[in-house]
């Protein structure tokens, strides 16, 4: 990583050296399975549940309501398909929105093939759901909300709080997926009236293949991989436990330094957002200008094809992306950018730059300024853009 | 570990040195996402092909054929649920055995109060199916045989390659369930015709929370976990690198030690056996005597409980396991031995002693030594024990 600058953050994070240090002799010193008996391996048990405790401490959480999972995709999958089987003498029919993360979108569309009904509200242009919006969609067959509490490419974060009330009210369960939230931003599972939570290891500098469920106590669902009696017998399979210690420890520095990192974090997203708004002409913010992920800056650049903006910043060492890593690669615009009513042209020159704690001043000003000539070489390659400046030329 | 004499293999394996080498860059330097499109990230999705290549080769798979999940019991729930859906008009009826992992068994309990029919077939005193039982048991409307290949408790190896057979002439979908067996013993998918298979790092001196489903091109299954396009939008969620990468080293080991190992835990295991039926009184081995996995013994001792042995092996500083590492701490009977025909006091009195390449002789006579005495000092205390010797002395 040494001469790169990483403003990638919602994609993925290195592991923190200090979780390292936690993880790495329950590799091969402490690798007994939590499951058995003697000594050295029921150990690791113990070792789980205090994870657990720093897990859910983040989020006012009690550690027993908390489930490891594989990653937050298979704890969206869980939460949205089970709680659809629990309740279907109930009803069937499910409140999502249009910008939610595929793993909890394509799962809806999964159900809606399967015979249950799906909801996507929309959002307005700063990627906001109405609250209105979802209080009209609600029916007598409505047995779940699910929510994201921070989306994943413009950083907008929902009104939580104000959809936990309404979930409570009408006795729906609500389920938000916080995987690019969880360790960011301030969360507290009883005072949002939240009832499941997701959240992914490797997006707050924990290891990767490692997230959890949160479900709070006497929610019906059942489980999604059936086996062994492992997680009070709600997720089998032998325990991921360098994983575990590793996701509890960074949960544990996560909460530490949450306040001076978002201090930090908004200070640069905000210099950044500000000079290329300034320095930059035909150019969009995407995402709220202030509700949003401390670390997220979305940009639109007119005129400009978001994959050769990636190239050329790779070419500069700096690692971005057009949209969430999941479906770079495709040539599809972003949904989430055609749900805010952006034009597919403008949605193929997005940019997302997302920062983490050890990005510094430098790094932000020198990547603005390789934006500005990028953006510029790109735009006198364009014949779109030569003819809007021609236009503007004869007026 | 020091001073511990290791002989639960089957339940876990300490993740070996070239390994752990292999996999600690992925944490904390080339940490990327294998789906953002700069070079830094991208490589990482070479280094997961490269491992699925390894991971291919041990069972003579294609390695496109290759889906990364985070373990065993989700490759087992992905191969049972989803055949059972994709396949729901042509029929709904599935055969499995008695003594499966209970990733298979409570996936099947799961499916038959969903209204799928089940065929859970019986075994021998060996623990072995019958051909002509499973040949039996088919119907025009069975879409799906799962039966494992060699058993986690007793370490009895299936006739694969005759199930493969039939499955092929029934045009059924045959899935075996590989965790014990796969680095451990030769598998050909091809020759075994085998259509999905399902495998666990961490039994293999991988790490844990990694696991793979083979499919074999042209079977119809659909999706377990929604989201992203990753796996060829087959398997969602962020890839677990380091895990991935460490997989497909332990897989390249195995591959290279294989038929040193086999032989060596093969001697050390025959002598395990031949040692405990001759020198302690009333006791039975369990699986069969020679179609089992090199490394496993299984044990019932009359008048002993199976949870006393453990604990009091554990105080000699030896780790066992009384069934699987799954139902410890369980007071339940192991269903795979119940399966065989033993009764429940001899069930209780089993133990479960798998080897790894790293043992040697020395422990394995000590282990011997041991077991003479806990089992002598056990039946001691046994009112049952005492009973049976007076009733002998008075004959």
């Amino acid at each position: 990583m040494k001469d790169l600058i990483y403003l990638d953050h919602a994609a993925t994070t290195a592991v923190s050296p200090a979780v390292m240090s936690e993880m790495i002799p329950y590799f091969n010193e402490k690798f007994g399975n939590p499951s058995s008996i003697y000594e050295f391996a029921s150990n690791n048990k113990e070792a789980i549940n205090r994870a657990r405790i720093s897990v859910a401490d983040l989020i006012n959480a009690n550690p027993e309501d908390i489930y490891f999972t594989a990653g937050g995709s298979e704890a969206d999958n869980w939460a949205v398909k089970e709680t659809v089987r629990a309740l279907r003498k109930k009803g069937n029919h499910v409140i999502t929105t249009q910008i939610e993360h595929h793993a909890v979108l394509n799962t809806c569309k999964f159900l809606e093939r399967e015979g249950v009904e799906v909801t996507y509200l929309p959002v307005d242009e700063n990627g906001m759901i109405s609250i209105a919006d979802l209080e009209s969609a609600i029916t007598d067959r409505t047995i779940l909300i699910s929510v994201m509490f921070a989306n994943n490419e413009i950083g907008t974060i929902q009104p939580v709080k104000e959809i936990g009330k309404i979930a409570e009210k009408h006795n729906i369960i609500f389920h938000t997926d916080a995987v690019q939230a969880y360790g960011q931003i301030p969360i507290d599972v009883k005072a949002m009236k939240i009832d499941m939570l997701s959240a992914s290891g490797h997006k707050f500098n924990g290891p990767k293949g490692i997230g959890f469920l949160y479900i709070k106590e006497g929610i019906e669902i059942g489980s999604f991989i059936h086996g062994g009696h492992q997680e009070k017998g709600k997720r089998a399979g032998t325990e991921n436990v360098p994983g575990i210690i590793g996701m509890g420890k960074a949960a544990e520095l996560a909460m530490e330094n949450m306040e001076e990192r978002i201090k930090k974090e908004t200070e640069l997203r905000d210099r950044l957002i500000d000079r290329v708004l300034s320095e930059i002409p035909y150019v969009r913010l995407n995402g709220h200008r202030f509700k949003r992920l401390p670390n997220n800056a979305n940009f639109s650049f007119q005129f400009v094809e978001g994959e050769s903006l990636l190239i050329m910043l790779d070419m500069n060492g700096i690692c971005a992306s057009s949209g969430s890593a999941c479906t770079s690669g495709s040539l599809d615009p972003s949904h989430v950018l055609k749900a805010m009513g952006l034009p597919d042209d403008i949605c193929h020159g997005s940019l997302r730059l997302t920062l983490g704690e050890e990005n510094t001043k430098e790094e932000i000003d020198y990547t603005i300024d390789c934006l500005k000539d990028i953006v510029e070489k790109l735009r006198s390659m364009s014949p779109l853009y030569e003819d809007m400046i021609l236009k503007r030329k004869q007026v």
